[in-house]
């Protein structure tokens, strides 16, 4: 089989894609079934293995969070332009009417909905917002080691199928704690996933990126990144973001009001998009299942030999 | 430990439940750890165990369903007031600074969205609507068992923890075949499920139930509904339906142009409402973990007598 370049996703591979359980969505999205479904899932199950070498505490949060919540920590002054929120017709028997009496949806799929009732949640724009919402005001004892996993919204401009999509799944593994307990567990993470890249033969680069801010020029905590990269991604293919490890300092502690030893708690976050990963392993490994590498039994040889190292 | 009614979820038991991993958002929704994520997943394996006497295939699908599709089958005039859709701001920089102007989000942690990216997707109503239009055009030579699992959006007028959320998690098991091979589906999975709440002893009342349309008596769907009962809800407590029995007759295979042997599809599914297993678990079973049945071994229990009872 010959590999495809990973930046094309043409209407070969599309199909190729279907056959082993792709279902490519217009609107950006991917459903899945059958071997691609099940690398799915492998992958999951590998990032948590891996999130166990910290015994990280499984959380599982709802869909949206509280434009009010989010906004403590800036979110909407910063990325208004990725926001997606969740709108409802407001309930009165006029107002529904007033919908029913139009085209409902048009011959292009739009909705004109007349009136909204109060739109106040946010859809989840990254799985680790929830983990700072839902442990507001803790003060900690000891560094606290989570991992969740959601679907994540953005707004895109266009969509690639399993490059680019309206909404995905992110799997995420946080450390609260004193900055020198979240540096080291950013250090270890990286390594333990460079070691993972290593076993299932996926090669990538670690490049230093920013967040996607609104009008970046004009945004101090854009700034702030240029001069000090606190977020780096492993690229695949030059230009797939499939994984990123990122250092916070105290914006989350100090706007969720999160402390450690008396002070705000630092955070640090490792990111897995997982129609990414299915992207770039089936790129690099292939459409055949059969040619797959076992990532469950590669997280539990990268536990072995990091536990090995530090005991 | 004393047993509440099951129509209670008053201060004392919220703070019982959030002991044992429970954090009730006030927009309605539910996030879990601890012991009560693991009863969630061990719920759900139990329901895919079930959905393996008939082989169904899982998938995964995503967020959102385009309202176009969904109105191929009447789903925006028929429940207009309970959908719920994607929102964005439009993208152009004037339209954004006019957000950004504003307050974000005010005191009430209300949004003010000035203009709107045209709303083309509506947040997952029920699990099983992915379905029907993932495999929209197909001929069925055969009958087709498929489950999947999602969160499901409702406009709701007040949220009870764990019984009534504005966002919530459903699994299905459908069924897509002909008239007979759809009943048939039918009968076996209502006593598949009675069997599995005899074996975790969980009292239940299947009740007659309709789906809950806009100005209900206006409505040609649901008068037929009353007529010859198409739902039939497995109620506990008296009043809270944790799983239901549906029959669409060939509603969802004439709407999205699904066949088998030349006409449209008839289409069953079995759904269980996740977040409402828990409540009525906890409330049967009490709130210490060791108390609490084996959903998965009882699963496989019923397995073992249906297939054995069909050989």
């Amino acid at each position: 089989m010959t590999r495809a370049t990973a930046n094309t996703a043409g209407p070969d591979r599309l199909t190729a894609l279907h056959r082993i359980g792709l279902s490519w969505q217009p609107s950006g999205q991917a459903a899945l079934r059958g071997p691609l479904l099940r690398l799915f899932e492998d992958c999951d199950r590998a990032f948590v293995r891996l999130a166990s070498l910290w015994d990280a505490q499984e959380e599982r949060h709802p869909a949206s969070l509280p434009a009010q919540r989010l906004e403590q920590v800036g979110y909407l002054r910063s990325f208004p332009h990725q926001a997606t929120f969740v709108a409802r017709l407001s309930p009165e028997e006029e107002n529904i009417d007033a919908f029913l009496d139009g085209p409902v949806a048009d011959d292009d799929g739009r909705v004109e909905l007349p009136g909204l009732s109060p739109v106040t949640e946010v859809l989840t724009p990254a799985a680790c917002y929830h983990l700072y919402n839902a442990h507001q005001g803790e003060a900690l004892d000891g560094p606290l080691y989570l991992t969740t996993r959601n679907t994540c919204f953005r707004q895109e401009t266009h969509h690639v199928p399993l490059r680019r999509l309206s909404s995905f799944t992110m799997r995420e593994i946080v450390c609260l704690g004193t900055t020198a307990e979240t540096v080291d567990f950013l250090d270890h993470a990286r390594s333990a996933v460079d070691l993972f890249f290593g076993l299932i033969d996926l090669d990538v680069q670690w490049l230093a990126a920013t967040d996607p801010f609104f009008r970046p020029q004009g945004n101090p905590r854009h700034l702030l990144q240029r001069v000090q990269p606190v977020k780096h991604e492993a690229t695949y293919g030059g230009d797939l973001a499939i994984a990123s490890v990122n250092r916070h300092h105290d914006h989350f502690g100090a706007g969720f009001g999160l402390s450690r030893d008396g002070r705000p708690a630092d955070s640090c976050c490792v990111a897995f998009g997982l129609e990414r990963w299915l992207f770039a392993l089936t790129d690099r490994h292939g459409l055949d299942p059969a040619s797959w590498p076992c990532l469950e039994d590669a997280a539990t040889t990268v536990l072995a030999k990091l536990r090995g190292g530090t005991a």
